[in-house]
């Protein structure tokens, strides 16, 4: 269907040394301190984060589209919570929290479609199984007129 | 340990609509044709996969680092597969393609430090599980005089 690249880079040692990762017009330094501290930079739980809470929007999206609405908004935070167990760091909650915009759209068809997205889209596929249990809190935002 | 936060915004239906993953210092939009199609922007899975390719490299270098020695560098580019199946697109394969450079680093602890990284790293652990099948091929660079 298709292929996609990205990279990383590190040079030197875990605590002294520093990581790049690079995609398609992004190009980010990470650090130990970013990671595990208070560094003000980036981490590899953020991109998943972001990857995650990006593919279930978009999801919802083509869920909400096929039953002829069209979503004027899908806006989702992902909260992911590193701790430490004998292996090492592991990630092992992520928290999708989803606010969803969309005339016509009634309750029961809302939670039906998502949680459908959270089961289906491929970054949740991909999670699963994996150290992480993941979570979802959607609301359906009516608008006031 | 640590919580992380990322997110993302969909506006619109699947084909017409547009998407924003946001994290620290990045804001990035993405589409249906930059996910399944041509598009020139990004999409999850290139976050996955750097992700990945960060966190791989990373952990890589706190294990060399464990052993008393100090990599020049260690690139990892990943190659995310997206395919689709009777649930719809599915990640099947990420391949890491690793270089590694460091002074004094034997091939014989190369392999067990590679391969040690590939199973604990937080990423890997994260994905595993899922639909994905992982792969690595590492590669020992060494400096020529």
């Amino acid at each position: 269907m298709s292929t996609n690249n990205a990279s990383a880079l590190w040079t030197g040692t875990l605590k002294e040394g520093r990581g790049e990762m690079r995609f398609t017009n992004f190009n980010g330094p990470f650090t130990f301190s970013s990671r595990f501290e208070d560094g003000s930079e980036t981490n590899p739980e953020e991109l998943v984060g972001a990857a995650h809470a990006g593919c279930y929007s978009m999801f919802l999206s083509a869920l909400i589209s096929g039953a002829g609405l069209t979503p004027a908004s899908i806006e989702t935070k992902a909260t992911i919570s590193l701790e430490k167990d004998d292996v090492g760091p592991n990630i092992t909650n992520i928290t999708l929290d989803c606010n969803v915009e969309c005339d016509g759209l009634s309750h029961e068809k809302f939670e039906e479609l998502t949680a459908a997205a959270k089961a289906k889209c491929p970054i949740s596929r991909l999670y699963e199984g994996g150290t992480a249990n993941i979570e979802l809190n959607a609301t359906l935002v009516v608008a006031s007129n």
